[in-house]
């Protein structure tokens, strides 16, 4: 089951509410999710005490983002472990709890095979527990780890392409701490370029249908004391025109052997604005986002999606479930049909760089990106 | 004082409600607006006796659109004379309904001049109160025929463009009879070519932060049984790398002497993508629209409109009026700051052509321009 904490202006107001944390009090292990179906209006957490109160927080989106989803689902398995209910189908509601995740069911994987592997070795069920509880907590470690890295790549790379500093960065999405078990992928190199005092402001799209950026990215943005800007995705093009991007920030859904970037709708109008007004276009993930099975964007399947996102609008403290029904307020006429494509592809020929924990690859190229994976696999052999 | 009908399922319900109408019942003259504000929730119109309703009609956006307002303002000047009311009074109000809308003015003045003139020449009362409302009725139809003439320019180059026919053309917000006394802009060539039985799709831009499209263009649309699919404004990009637009077709708020293009924010990045992928983007819009005076797109200081407008959320039922309060659902977190043009503005190398009711200028050089509006002026004094 899980409960709720609502944090109102007092004085123990955190400044930072971590997107997920493990919590061991008296009455037992809990995982403790920040609700992000409540943003940016409400900062309430939700506390999970077993495997399908995390299902259900999962399916609600009140934990979301790719890797983020892998964490929760291994410390959902943690937390069943630890709580002596049974591992095996705690894994599975929480594998499928969101069927097209896959970080979702690679978290859970990983933090079962080590409850397996200690059980093998003839471990009792408190150490299985543990291993896997460990294993939870050093995938949540190696994202971070992982976001620093990409951080510290990106804001070299920042500060290579533009050496007079104030950087206005545009971005798109959310891509920080509250999808990430540490400070995310583009929002990263901005909140580094920010600490080093070299961003003059962040221009965040407000991301249409969903309103990620206006939601989630503002909220971020603004708990990071960065100067920040919201605008409509369209109003991108007036500020390229007046020479206030200097560079584009973005994060990847997915990326194939040739370079092309999946992504959330409205990247690669960015890309063509940023190509036609000679600013960089930089794409930031880790090396695990790189699909060498897929040979080019062509190669892709769109995911389209339920056309109320579009035609109606859904207030921020009701959990957006992307289910059939819609129940938001209409604003376009009844029965009106919409193209809602989950992202778009920009070809390896517009991106600048893309920014890995490993490092940049820039030009961006088959050959260059497949040198940076191999070298991912040399450090995690190592 | 105003009075609603609602048009609700029944069978009288009319295929088409026009923006405007003057009705002559036993009560005596009225002006009849379809309330914009309630689109496309409901059909409901919103009946004038005097000036002070159509006033308030105005200013909270009930009747909107340039063209309209001068048909809106000339017909209340018309309605205070045939009703007895002060004249002079009622056009004062009239004219600074909205300060910034020059058409308003326009309109106003010229049903009022029509009005002096005739009383000037000996007329009575009730000659000149005939003079005021023919001159409003002959500009209402001479912006029909406008319409009709950008309609018919617009066909031919589309046809001339796009040999093959089955026309799939891209629009940004709202052009058509909404906003005009005949039957829009672009919106009136799209619709052209729908009857002429070559318009495969019409694309409809949602057009943030006010919906415009998704409200009323698709409203539109949808009553003219075009086939139509609403996106939004970031997913354009997805469409022109799919090679699903043919051509872009939108309106212009103002053409400077040079043919850059102000026009509803997001115009600017559509102009962008169609070059890229090398597909036509026609501007359509009435001679009066270019403005000889202001020479060049630099000259013109862009509109920042309030940043509610794009932290909050505001219901179509609810008449956006503009003003200081947003009382909208925030979408943001609270303070957060909004980058907010009402408008972005398209050089002439990145316009195919200008459509305007006296013939295509393609290519768009401050000199064919001149010539355009040169005849425009001939055909008026002829």
């Amino acid at each position: 089951m899980a409960d709720q904490y609502a944090y109102s202006g007092d004085d123990k107001r955190p400044t930072e509410i971590p997107a997920i944390r493990w919590e061991e009090p008296p009455e037992g292990p809990v995982l403790v999710l920040l609700d992000q179906t409540r943003l940016p209006v409400e900062e309430v957490e939700l506390v999970c005490t077993d495997a399908p109160a995390l299902v259900e927080a999962i399916r609600s989106l009140a934990v979301r983002g790719a890797p983020l989803l892998g964490i929760a689902g291994a410390y959902g398995v943690a937390l069943a472990a630890v709580r002596g209910f049974d591992v095996e189908e705690a894994a599975a509601a929480l594998a499928s709890a969101r069927p097209t995740a896959v970080n979702l069911a690679v978290g859970v994987r990983r933090a079962q095979a080590a409850h397996e592997a200690a059980l093998a070795k003839g471990g009792d069920i408190r150490q299985a527990a543990a291993a896997a509880l460990a294993a939870a907590r050093q995938l949540h470690r190696e994202d971070a780890e992982a976001s620093a890295r990409m951080a510290e790549h990106g804001l070299a790379l920042l500060d290579e392409l533009l050496p007079g500093g104030g950087h206005r960065i545009l971005t798109h999405c959310n891509t920080g701490s509250l999808v990430s078990g540490g400070e995310g992928t583009a929002f990263a190199v901005a909140l580094a370029a920010h600490r080093a005092g070299r961003l003059r402001r962040l221009w965040v799209d407000e991301t249409r249908p969903l309103l990620q950026g206006a939601r989630l990215t503002a909220y971020e943005a603004a708990r990071s004391g960065m100067a920040y800007t919201l605008l409509t995705d369209n109003a991108a093009g007036s500020l390229f025109a007046a020479g206030e991007v200097d560079a584009v920030l973005i994060g990847a859904d997915r990326i194939t052997a040739d370079g092309s970037v999946a992504n959330k709708i409205g990247s690669y109008p960015l890309a063509v604005l940023a190509r036609y007004h000679h600013v960089p276009f930089i794409v930031v993930a880790p090396v695990t986002t790189v699909d060498a099975d897929t040979p080019d964007g062509a190669s892709i399947e769109v995911e389209q999606r339920a056309g109320h996102e579009v035609t109606e609008f859904v207030a921020p403290q009701v959990p957006v479930t992307g289910a059939e029904a819609g129940g938001g307020i209409p604003v376009a006429p009844l029965g009106t049909q919409a193209y809602n494509p989950a992202f778009d592809v920009t070809p390896p020929e517009l991106v600048t760089a893309i920014v890995t924990e490993e490092g940049a690859v820039s030009p961006v190229t088959a050959e260059a990106l497949a040198e940076v994976c191999a070298r991912s696999r040399r450090v995690s052999a190592g």
